[in-house]
């Protein structure tokens, strides 16, 4: 049996509802998309599903940081949907630049096709959260943004900068990326700096700062 | 550096943040936690927090079918954190009734360890939300237990039955299992036996039915 057989016995029974499984099935694929960064324990590289579920998470336990325009619940179902699209386009690594330059067609594509999957208010309705995401206008979007980049930046320093040093990664590449965790909380850029900078300290993050101190 | 060094660097910031980050990165075990079901290609079994992820879209999607007293979004939370206790105390395999007995006294103790990482305040906010899974007793809690079941079916059918079949499960048992699928929707519920008949139909189920039509 598979996916196409699946939905169209649930087609049988309510068209919407086939359309929503097929959704459902059709989205598993995000669990073999791989991303750039390592797990804490260093065992393998992160996959796109298991990162969406810890930004939903983080969204959940850093909330007390978040200010009072930031809608919480909003910005978990943002985190929950915002890398579907990989499915089609896969993740493009946040320091390839020429990369990231080709991004947004691949992407908008893959948007039109998976959430299309969905009967139509629905489709609108992910659609509509992933666009707030990607304009990064929104003090929700911007909250659901720093966390996408202060959940990698953890994990890479966690596991011993694993993934900076296989891409030979600098100081000044991850304090430019990662500027937008400001948006998210001041206390978290705080701590974020204190890392990088331990990071380039002990060597797993080149060191590229203008003026080291002795 | 490792968890203990930021969460070190983050406790001179700010003791509660140090102690959620700390929360954040030991659940990135889940993603270590590994399931007995196979994802819908079939390539490798699934892992907890993947299974959260894919659970917390599911209550997106199908909330149309909820009845109103259900809480999505509260379903929602209390999917993003229902398994974290597997962290301790693994994953339990459904149609192993002599573990399952054993599961509750370890995945309390987990509870107390791992949501005891956090402030008192959302320390107690996520038993809370495990606690109500636990117990069933709201629509809220039913209705995310029944995705729970009806997700793994879904994958084990759409994966030509791998698991089922490795592990030499019965139309019997599957039925007997996923009864509490009707809680979240009695048309789901329709979908799931016309899917566990089909695999007893096409083999990939062990064929126990009590009476089967030519």
């Amino acid at each position: 049996m598979d996916q196409q057989e699946i939905v169209a016995m649930a087609t049988d029974r309510a068209v919407d509802l086939g359309r929503r499984l097929d959704f459902l099935l059709e989205i598993d694929k995000l669990k073999a998309i791989v991303r750039r960064n390592r797990l804490v324990d260093g065992s393998r590289y992160e996959n796109t599903a298991e990162h969406s579920w810890h930004l939903a998470v983080a969204a959940m336990i850093l909330a007390p940081d978040a200010g009072p325009e930031v809608d919480v619940l909003r910005a978990m179902e943002i985190l929950l949907v915002h890398d579907i699209v990989e499915i089609d386009a896969d993740d493009t690594y946040t320091y390839d630049t020429e990369a990231q330059r080709h991004k947004q067609a691949l992407e908008t594509a893959a948007a039109e096709r998976v959430f299309g999957l969905l009967p139509e208010v629905q489709a609108l309705r992910l659609r509509s959260l992933w666009d707030e995401y990607e304009a990064r206008e929104t003090p929700t979007a911007r909250f659901a943004y720093a966390l996408d980049r202060l959940q990698p930046l953890l994990l890479n320093a966690a596991s011993d900068g694993a993934s900076w040093r296989e891409n030979g990664i600098t100081h000044s590449q991850t304090a430019a990326v990662n500027g937008p965790i400001v948006d998210g909380s001041p206390l978290w850029w705080d701590v974020a700096q204190d890392v990088l900078g331990r990071a380039a300290d002990n060597g797993i993050l080149g060191d590229d700062r203008p003026e080291v101190r002795d």
